[in-house]
């Protein structure tokens, strides 16, 4: 073995070290939103802090840093090996610049601060949570700081979650869609009302716990490489890539709710079954940014499982899961209702066009708390008078309102926008798919998704984080990111629904 | 605060953060053996062998170690303080003698082994696990030369389960109670016959299920502090006193499986609920011995949950979760067929008195391999052959053989001991309690176990390993670990069976 290829092993072996300790921690938490039992929660926290805190000092040996240094100018590595350096050495140079203590502070901090969420819920105050919230945001303050930015501090924190992107470009965006999609919205308006009380009638547990297992196993999720669980806020994790966990949540009178969501986590968990499994704990095995991970959820949530041609196959299936419901239930009123566009309260249920105001809000929320220029204590007003001027709605409470997501308690400001940005990509992912397979949209209303899938293997997972989001939706669709695509694809939506 | 006990306060917060290391890999493992997904089992061990690393890199800091020197040398510390830091640097001494590159090696071994095992028993054929128990027995010859000992090597490895047992102990008290067992076992072979082909019913799952909840909350069970879960091969672990996992299985065509499983089980889990909050990670809050930790399970398996009163208040419960299956039962059939004494393949379907024939003779194979005098080749022959001979049955193939337990898989050699002296203590202590405890049995006919679970608190669970077994026996029974008490026990047992 020549020196390069021994350094690139000592590199390799360090690397999945830091990945172990990290899996483990992810093990943790899935655990605590899955089946921890309540009081042992104080515990977990000071067990996740820990791990974090290793996984921190493995992450930022003097050693591991000079190794890549000395890689990153080596010759003699192929394309990925040095990908993988690059990375590596970034991520290195990042964490660098936290020490372990804050980096343990910022672990407990969260632990306190979703518990406090969990209780701020059960009480329906955000004022409970805001303590604790309070203390999170100063450390998000902080983690700006040391991580440095140009312009606005908010830029840092994107930055953790989608590499190159800016206030300005998401400002950008935002007010790009604000008129279309507010003209696109009265254009639905005009849409014949459909009743789509059935989807309220009762759905017994087990049947759709059944039949969300029998989905996702037809959409190609392999259980020998993954599982789905409960969980109250569903969510995909992984182990590595042979070990992918599902979770979602089943409520008796809303049959959407469970359907969508395992679509949804179906499409990330075939996102990280998809990572090459000999790149397990390098970069080039890890996902390329939380946007692209969003546009394959959003890919099989929308593009195809609200589709028209995905329930001509799978509605008549869904009846026998649910004959009596269903019984006086037509496809084509199914599937306007499914797609029904309405502004409405929480993010999670809302249609594919709310659905950014919704993020919209959170962003400017998040932009102005982290540049100081409002205050936690603000949170819920600004909240509610938002969804009233962007949605016409009214905030009943906080629990329909500021409390409705978990993110804030996780830390994860900067991650709301990666949800719109993942739309975008996926309604440009899909036009190019139906370019590339012949007959694509005729193969998925015969239950035929498998071609889709080997086409997003291809195009996305095999690579992990090889490409930016950008480079990545370049080298697929010939050009960078370019929200016509998913204006297009809802206008058409639309005329599909009267 | 004075100097020692900032010390104090240094030493608590290491000890804590290994104890959070360890509890961590405890709930990989735990994963590992009730919802991984089988293609996931590579990484998870590689998980766990870093894991493993990582606490003994923690657990053997030069730090540590300097620190724990001059605490043990301090004034100041009051008793269970002292006995923390006595407790620890003994274990610090232990650890010193292993390299991490060791402890990684054994992580491994034990998880080819245990995955070998599970193929070996799929295929019912020892020679699939051959190989893989072979490095790992050599592993742990190893680790005996590196632990030393006195007199047999094996010695070194029952002081790893059970500090201060030895060969030369455990082959006088097995010598002891050969021939007494035998008699019991004449005698019980005069019983009158009984039918207990019910047990052998369609018991089902759901039902099982909801009873065995049921019943391990009646024993005082807290399930915010803890859950049960089903795995093939039923275990009890924590990862803080607050968070204690059953498992169990469950059978639909043999009752007693699960049943006694989770009475077993939750006798453990109560002993861990019981080990002191504030004592986390520290010697103290953790148990004393794994025999002290068996006698709470046999206590409550078998001391009350085979005892006459028990099913008294509990039969007519279990008639209400399977009316059909029991109907033409009555209580005393249903107590003679739970207790009938007959000699049999599998160890934890054993009754209470063949059962220590069935531990022996894996303490006599243990002992031969460790020493060298056999070789794990072996091992089907000789077990096949001591079956025949202390039980006088025929063993028709390995998986009813010497592939039924997971111990050796998990290179868990001088285990099987701490079963047997753990009926011992149990039958010891229940003892003690009926004399403690006025009309204990009386109370236990009409469902009422939290004084005996108060009383199980205050003698033993408190402690945690303040005391070995041996000082906790005595201060408990004023006596030394007294076999007598269960051959009484057991002989008496017979005596009901009429």
């Amino acid at each position: 073995m020549n020196h390069t290829a021994s350094l690139y092993n000592q590199y390799k072996a360090a690397a999945q070290k830091i990945a172990d300790v990290k899996y483990a921690n992810a093990v943790l938490q899935w655990d605590q939103e899955t089946y921890l039992p309540s009081k042992g929660a104080a515990a977990r926290a000071t067990q996740m802090a820990t791990l974090s805190e290793l996984a921190h000092g493995l992450s930022t040996d003097k050693k591991l840093g000079e190794l890549l240094l000395e890689l990153n100018a080596a010759e003699g590595l192929n394309e990925r090996e040095k990908k993988n350096v690059q990375l590596s050495l970034e991520d290195y140079q990042k964490q660098e610049k936290f020490s372990g203590a804050f980096v343990r502070q910022m672990s407990e901090a969260i632990s306190t601060s979703f518990h406090a969420w969990i209780e701020a819920r059960k009480q329906n105050d955000f004022k409970v949570f805001q303590p604790a919230l309070e203390t999170l945001v100063q450390l998000k303050k902080e983690e700006a700081e040391i991580l440095g930015y140009q312009g606005h501090p908010y830029n840092a924190l994107l930055n953790e979650y989608e590499k190159g992107v800016t206030v300005q470009l998401l400002d950008n965006v935002f007010a790009s869609l604000t008129q279309p999609l507010g003209e696109l919205l009265e254009k639905a308006k005009q849409l014949p009302m459909v009743d789509d009380s059935f989807l309220h009638q009762y759905f017994p547990k087990q049947q759709q716990w059944d039949w969300g297992m029998d989905l996702i196993q037809q959409l190609g999720f392999d259980l020998e490489a993954g599982r789905q669980d409960i969980a109250e806020h569903p969510f995909t994790t992984n182990f590595s890539s042979q070990d992918v966990r599902l979770t979602t949540r089943i409520d008796e009178n809303d049959f959407a709710n469970m359907t969508w969501s395992c679509i949804h986590e179906v499409g990330h968990g075939l996102y990280e079954q998809g990572l090459p499994d000999d790149q397990y704990g390098l970069p080039c095995g890890e996902y390329a940014s939380l946007s692209i991970h969003e546009s394959q959820s959003r890919l099989w949530e929308n593009s195809a499982g609200r589709s028209k041609g995905f329930w001509q196959h799978y509605y008549p299936v869904l009846q026998t899961y649910f004959p009596e419901p269903l019984k006086h239930v037509d496809v084509h009123r199914f599937y306007q209702s499914i797609n029904k566009i309405q502004p409405s309260l929480i993010r999670t249920e809302a249609d594919e066009l709310t659905y950014h105001f919704h993020v919209n809000i959170r962003y400017s929320i998040e932009k102005e708390i982290i540049s100081g220029h409002c205050s936690v204590a603000d949170i819920p007003g600004i909240w509610n008078e938002q969804y009233r001027k962007f949605l016409g709605v009214i905030v009943p409470d906080d629990k329909q309102g500021c409390l409705q997501d978990v993110h804030w308690s996780h830390g994860s400001f900067g991650y709301f926008p990666t949800y719109s940005l993942g739309s975008f990509y996926a309604a440009q992912f899909f036009e190019q798919a139906k370019k590339e397979i012949p007959g694509l949209e005729q193969q998925i209303s015969v239950g035929n998704t498998m071609e889709l899938l080997n086409w997003l293997r291809n195009a996305v997972h095999q690579y992990g984080r090889m490409y930016t989001s950008e480079e990545l939706c370049r080298k697929i669709t010939g050009e960078g990111l370019n929200v016509a695509h998913f204006m297009n694809y809802l206008s058409n939506k639309i005329d599909t629904l009267k």
